[in-house]
Formats: C-alpha cells, structure tokens, sequence
C-alpha cells in the first residue's frame, strides 16, 4: 500500500535535540530555576524511558501526571509516547471524587506527582476505594514526598542510559489522555492518538495557527494538564524554539519575571492569567519588549485586555478550542482585507473566537437541523470534524450516541458565524462554569445541594466576575420547613466536604421557583438575566438577602 | 478506535471557499487571461467533478493531465482527489517512449490536454502500440483540437450541476501521482495518498517551511506536472491566498507582468526561469515591491542569484526535494542565532539544501554503512523517512527492493551536513542531467548512442550551463573503422528520432577511453572535472574537436 510512514511526535523531538542541541529549555522547578538545552533534555527524557520500560511500563499502558509546567512534567511528555505509552494528565484542580474516578477509568499503572501536589493526590488516594490499587507515583524532584510512598524523579531516572531506541511506533497508538470536566455526570476521557497530536502540531504551526519558529521564546502559562497546554510544547519542540516553563502556581510576579528574564516572545492562558499581569504591570515597571504575541483562550477575552497588550505593542490572539479538539480549533487572527478596517471593527473581530485552522470543517446547526447563513445573527449548534478532532469518548457509548454523529463533533456550544467566517460562542456550554480557566461543573452542585433535606430544588449558573471571569452562584428553592437563617451555612459545610473551596458558590440566593424552558429544563439563561437585572431576587423573592460570602 | 476523521485535501476547498469566497485566481490561459474568485472556482471544480462521474470515473481511478499551469489545471487538481479518483499529472517534455510506458503504467481513463501540448500527445498517441487504447482526451478549452479527439473542457463541465456532495475519501486513498524520471530504465511512479498530500501541505505551511496566508498572492512558476508544483497550489488555498498561474510556456516578460499587475507575494521555480527574469529585468524597467519570497528549487540556486534577488529585497529560500518526497524535504531558512552572522556565513547557509522541515528525519549513511558525522565534510548518502515521503514505486518491486529500507527512502544523493544541520548535497543524483528543471537520463542517452555500430563506448554527463544549468555532453569512443567526420551527425539523427530535441548533447567529444572507478564503472566525477580542465579532451584526446551543435 503506497504511503509514508506513521505520523508520530518522534520526528519533532529529532529535530530539535539534532538542529537545535544548543536551545534552552527554562523551568521554574519546585526545587529551583532549572536550565538546560534540547541536548540534555532528549539525554533525560531517553532516561526516562528507559525507567519506565524498567518499571514495566509496556506499549499501551497508561501513566497520569499531576502536575504544574515544568521541564520534568516536559520530560514525560516525550518519553511517555514515544515509547508506546500514552500520557494521561490528570487536572489536580478536579474533586477527590472526579480524581478516583479518571485513574480507575484510565487504568493509569503510574503517576508522575507534585511535592506541591502530593497532599492533594494523598487526600484522594486515601478516600479511594480500590481506584489506586497497583498504582506507583513518582514524586517530582530529588526528595521523597512526606504525603506519599513515591520514588524521587531522580532517583527513578538516574541509573539509566541516556539514549534510547524509539521504536516505530503506529499513528494510531493513543499517545495522550485528557479529561473534559463535563456539565453532567463524571468527566469523559478523550484519547490523543499519535497522529492526532502530530496533526494538531502541523495546524498549529500553520500562519493561522499560532506558529512557531527558532527565534521564538515559547512560555505555556495555561496548565500542562489542559489538552496538553493546548500544544505548545510539542509544537515548540517542532519549531524548535527556546521553553519557558511557569511551574507551581505562578504569581503574575513570577511571569513577568520570566517574560523579562528570558525573552519571552509568545505566551498563552486563560484571561484571568493576563489580567493579573496587567494588574502588576500597572503597579511595577515590567520589562515586556521582548512578547509579540500572547494567546488567550479557555474563557472569552475581554476587549480592553486586546487593547491594553496592543498598546504594549503585544498582539493578543482569541484561540477557541475544546479538551475534544485537542484543542485549537480556531484563531482570530485578522484577515488581510480588514488589516485598513476601523479599529472598532479589528476588535470586535479579534474577541471572536476566530478563523477555523486549515484542516478542520465545521457547520452551524439550528433547531430545525439545517445549516445557519454565515451572517453574524443566526445561531445554532456548532459541529466540528478533523483529523486532531476526536471522534468518540473512551468507555462512554451512550456520550458516544449522543454526541457525535457521522464524524462530526456535536460541540454543545451555540455559535453565530459572520460573513467574515469569523465563529463566535454566543452561549457556550450552558452549564458550565469557567472560573479561572477551570471547569465547574453547576449540574453537579446542584445535586449536592438538592441532597440537603431543607432544598426543594436548586440551579446554579456562572456569572460574570471581573478576576475570575465567572463564579457560580447557587439559586434554592428553600423547603417548607427549612430554617432560611442557617441553611446557607449548612450548603457551604456539606459542598465544601466533597468540592475544593475555589468551587463553592460565591452566593447563595433563596428564590420561589427556578425559571424553566418550555420542556421543564431549568431555563439558566433566564436566571442569569434576572440576576443581571436583579429581577430574579428582588422581584420574584421578596425576603431572604444572600448571605455575605466573602 | 480512537482518532479523528481523515486527513484528505477537502477541508482545505471548503476553508478557502467558504472564508475567502471573493478572493481571487487569476490564470494566463490558452484562450487569454481568466480571473474568478474562490467561489467561481469552487462551482466549476464541482462541475468538473460531476462531469467526471458521468464520464464513468470512479473512485481509484486515474486521470492523467498534460497540461501547464492555469486555471483549468488547478481545477483538476481538486475535483479529482476529492471525488475520491487519482490526479495523474504527465511531464508533457518527456521522450514519447516514457509517455507511452507512463500512460499505460498508470492505466490513466482520461487524460486532460492543453491545446498547444495536444500536438505531442497526438504524436505519443499515433506511436503507442495499445497504451493508449480507451483513453478519452479532454481538451483544455472551448475548441475542440486539430490534433487529437477530444472533447473541448467547457463542453465537458457545462451542463453540470454547480455542486457536489464530496465523499468521505479514506486518507490512504492515492490521491495524485507523479512519474520520477529515473536514473536508469523507465520512470518510476510515485503515488500520493491523500495523507500524504494532506501532511506536505500541513509541512509547507509550517514557519520551516514555505508559509502562505490571506495577504499572499502566489504564483507557481514551476511546473504543475511537477510534484504538484511544489504543492503550492494546495498550501495556497489551505492558507486562503490569492493564487497567479502563468500558463502555457510563460517568457520572462509574462511572469514581470504577472508579478507586477497581480501583485506576486511568493513564487517559485528551477534557477533557470530567475535567470531569465533576472535578465530581463536588467534590460527593461520592472517592479518587484510586491515580491517577497522565491523560491527555488530543482537545482542548485547560485549565490549570485540570492544576492541578486537580496538587493531587489527579496528572499530566495533554496528548496530541496524529490517525487519520492511530494516533494518539500528540505528549505534553507537562516537559523536565528546566525541572523547576526558574517554576510558571506549567511549566503553561505542559505545556498545549501537547507535545514530537515519538522515532521521527516534524515540519517546521512556512508560507504561502511553508519552514520556519518554532522561536521560539513564527511559525506554519504540521504536516507530520509516521513508521513509524505514514499515508502515504494508502484509496480516496480525490483526498484523497491533496492531503494527503500526499514521505511526510509534511499535517496541516491550524496550529501553533508554542517554542525548547524544544513544540508548540502554535494554529488546528487550522479547520472542525471539537469536542464532548465527538466531531466535527461544520461543513461538512457548512452545507451541509445552505444547502439551506433560505429561506438565502442559513450558515457553523457551534464557540464554547466549558465542558463540551463547544466546541458549534456557525450563523450564517444569511437570503433576502430568509425568515420569520425560523420559520426557526430550519424549519433545526432539518431538521438532526434527517438528523443526531444532538447535532450540532444550540446557537444560529442570523442575520447580514447572512459575513465572507470575502482569497480569498473564509469567515473562521471572524473569525466566532469577532466571536461571541466581540458585534460580530458586535450590531453588523452588528441584528435577530435566536437562539432558546433549550436
């Protein structure tokens, strides 16, 4: 059969440990500022490789990391797939109860941890059923971890080769895992087979992407366990540009520590992330020359931040994307004929979600299953098709019924597509909540308050919050008997037993019944109006003020 | 099983057709310049392809082409890969004997004509024995041909219908297919699947490799026939640029005008058609502000020729490729850190084949069998591996058994690379000769003068050409009773019957013996460089002067 070889990441790894042997890779470690060159980071990663085949690590096996962005994270991200293996990154962020369900899910054989992370991890471990059995973890660093029985990182690589035989491995040999924080029930696998992270690599490398190249300064601010950081360190790796890894927790100080000290030319994360640098900068003289470009993704950006970098002469570049997209799906980059537009007209194209990347096909699907006109006011559901798109969940046939059809991904986000082609979400995900680029899922803390015998019912939606994009705010329904002066304090205890304090509802508002759709659905739309305007709490709910939640 | 949908050449039309819908295609045809928009283009690829159903064409079968670059051209080059058949492009400058083997190696249904090739194909047609036997001629225009039957291509596409339902084409469907003039007996056909065009467009886009993007307006001067024209035509459309054919045999003077009127960001060809260009802007008033990128490939580009274009300002990127590598491997982009570097360093760099674009890896094999080092000296042969690079020649077992190894492509070219990773060959292909862009097989041209009684031996290399870049010349030793008066003319007539007028040897020089290697074969290294210094021809070659061959 006529044909190449197997599209895998092998070749991107090649090329820059042979081209560029001499480039940074710059990490902010828990142990340290970490430096070293593509040279001595293939020489790790083959390290690392060999560990893992040592450890039993076979072709196919899964190993999770739980992890910030770091150059060891970086380590696993070649050694794993290249091998034969398949890198599963596990949000840390995500409820105990998500965390046990996606390492028994995902079969995960071991698990590359955080000392930072290590608590999180334990705590899930030990609530676990049998979801941990057999699992190993290495613990990122020099050091043993206090919290688990984990091999130090060193420890685990050190006595090994430095180079390693990367086998051919098949394009279709799922090569990554990540998780999609769904707005019901558990979270969703989605596999990264090796072709559809070589496919993504090349799509982001084209000029409407977010290319990448040898004088770039490549710094991923948005988490390595988000879709991979959204790519970027395999397509840096492709381009061979120098890498910028943020680590633990990064402080807007520590970014633009970077940015300055290193050169940064491109960047990337969610908006909360660059409204906290534009937060510093204007309380500190920040050096930020060197960054030509900063992607924005994971929430709408706003538009005064586009203005804010453009006056720093930084171009911010709108990216929409989805865990199933693995992820970038589009990019606002401006068209050629609107490069003379009114600067109105520029901006309001920028906050967009952008300009479909070659290789992918998408359409507009309205209620009555017909395609929408591409006219800026239509709307309908977006579905997408590609070779980096998935097509199918992993273990979940009824998601799969549901939400895919002839190879389309049935995205869930509502969009309107101008005459331009640029898309825009005009409402997303309707029950999910995006606070700081993370998922918070609204369905399942409704459950858990609805579980209080006092609540009748309950819904929570996301509303705008200027740091953190959106914060959930819980709307009850409070019982006959329920005592009105305690029960919020009673739904804040029991929520924050089972979820991490950053997804309990900023406020709880008692209301007389929850706005529904015609076919009985809690109409969330019409909740977030009538929180808007206040007509939801002063209008329909005479009494209860929401407690002050701080 | 895990993945996406299939990498295929669709999604490319449906971005640029739905994104760029008014952009132009502006095409120097038979019948006189044609300019339509994306949308246009789309009608009448649609039309195309439903002409071609009609026409009984299904999926896996072959469509050849004969054609230049324009319009109509570019139309096939989309209607039948993705209606799920094979584009078959012919090099309508090849010897009739290699169209009849072409055509019936291929067993193309349906071959495409220009009006001004028809009367060459007609000739191949009126020699073949059966090879030619129920293929249908198209020809590319309103009129129908004096020389051949067939019927006009506007007849052809009219009555159909303006759209068309494109299937879902498995990606390792052959999508198009190019014959490599080989070295030695017939040509070889290099098949390319859907993947692998899809994966060379995805590379060209790539920073590292020949980006295009909405603000670009690009015209293949190279070409259609060959390798798909670089593959520009698809990476154009995947980056929604404005795209400029310059039709049948285009003068200098045609591509000044082109580049001037139509405002050419980008273009590409052998080094001969910028010779010419450079020549005539020397003798007539020409803007090039427009022109950013040339792109040259096919033979080496001298260094006068990128300092030349450098002044003009604009940047010559020296491509190197192959049939076998669809066709771009190589592109001699400036590394970053070399940017400050001496200006002879620079043009140093940039004359070399260049650096491996992200997706292929290369090793550089010696004569023992391993690796040789990246030091710029040690030289060996190319292997080379990728997603786009063949892995066989269809039907030729015998060549597959010798050119391919574990998935990498032998390449036959000799080459060293420097520690920075540039790419130099430095004996490519030994027997070929290469004119204007176009091959001569010496090989073939020995053979056929060897068959003169009056021969006792021949060997053909090519020698440099200012415009040609190289042209052949025959070195001949005579048999004992040879008429060396004749003879020249008897081996010219001889050659012209059989061969283009084109392939002729510019000299037959007659010599004593041919230098011979070690293992007995003819050394054309040391013919070369013999011919180069006299020493051959003077020196062990007393007698004969070559005739003037104009």
């Amino acid at each position: 059969m006529p044909g190449g070889t197997s599209q895998t990441l092998r070749p991107f790894l090649w090329r820059a440990t042979n081209l560029y042997p001499d480039t940074e890779i710059v990490s902010r470690n828990h142990d340290g500022l970490q430096r070293y060159t593509y040279s001595e980071y293939d020489a790790r990663t083959c390290q690392l490789a060999n560990a893992l085949e040592a450890a039993g690590i076979e072709t196919g096996d899964r190993v999770g990391t739980f992890c910030w962005n770091h150059s060891r994270h970086f380590e696993t991200y070649f050694a794993v797939p290249s091998m034969g293996a398949q890198l599963h990154t596990i949000n840390p962020l995500l409820p105990d109860a998500h965390i046990q369900y996606i390492v028994d899910n995902a079969d995960d054989q071991l698990i590359f941890v955080d000392p930072s992370l290590a608590p999180k991890l334990a705590g899930a471990v030990a609530d676990a059923d049998d979801e941990f059995d057999g699992v190993d973890f290495v613990v990122m660093g020099s050091e043993e971890s206090d919290d688990l029985e984990a091999t130090p990182y060193e420890s685990f690589i050190e006595d090994h080769e430095s180079d390693y035989d990367w086998p051919d491995v098949d394009e279709d040999q799922p090569a990554g895992m990540c998780y999609t924080s769904g707005t019901t029930g558990n979270p969703k696998g989605v596999e990264y087979t090796q072709q559809m992270l070589w496919s993504h690599t090349m799509a982001s490398q084209t000029p409407q992407g977010i290319p990448m190249a040898d004088d770039d300064v490549v710094m991923p601010v948005v988490p390595m366990f988000h879709v991979n950081a959204w790519g970027m360190p395999f397509t840096a790796t492709a381009g061979g540009a120098k890498q910028v890894f943020p680590g633990p927790s990064p402080e807007p100080e520590d970014l633009a520590t970077l940015i300055e000290d290193e050169g940064v030319t491109i960047s990337a994360g969610v908006p909360t992330v660059w409204l906290g640098l534009m937060d510093y900068c204007s309380e500190n003289e920040v050096d930020l020359s060197a960054l030509e470009t900063v992607i924005v993704g994971g929430s709408a950006a706003p538009k005064s931040m586009i203005e804010w970098f453009d006056e720093q002469g930084v171009e911010v570049l709108h990216a929409w994307g989805m865990t199933e997209t693995a992820p970038i799906g589009s990019v606002s980059h401006l068209k050629a004929d609107l490069h003379d537009a009114a600067s109105d007209t520029k901006i309001d194209k920028r906050s967009k979600q952008g300009l479909v990347v070659p290789g992918l096909e998408f359409k507009v699907v309205g209620d009555d299953g017909n395609e929408v006109a591409w006219n800026g006011e239509e709307f309908g559901e977006l579905w997408i098709r590609g070779p980096w798109v998935t097509t199918e969940y992993f273990k979940r046939p009824e998601a799969n019924e549901t939400d895919f059809e002839d190879g389309w991904l049935k995205t869930g986000d509502v969009v309107t597509v101008d005459a331009d082609g640029y898309m825009e979400i005009v409402d997303r995900e309707k029950d999910v909540i995006k606070s700081g680029g993370e998922w918070i899922s609204s369905v399942e803390l409704e459950n858990a308050i609805m579980a209080h015998d006092d609540v009748a019912e309950a819904a929570v939606v996301g509303v705008p919050h200027e740091r953190w994009q959106e914060r959930p705010v819980a709307f009850v329904v409070p019982g006959e008997d329920a005592d009105r002066e305690s029960l919020p304090d009673e739904i804040d205890d029991m929520l924050a037993d089972e979820y991490p304090k950053w997804w309990l509802p900023d406020e709880i508002e008692f209301i007389k019944q929850v706005p529904k759709t015609a076919t009985g659905k809690f109409s969330k739309k019409d909740i977030r109006q009538e929180y808007a305007d206040q007509s939801l709490v002063d209008g329909q709910v005479p009494d209860e003020a929401a407690p002050d939640r701080d």
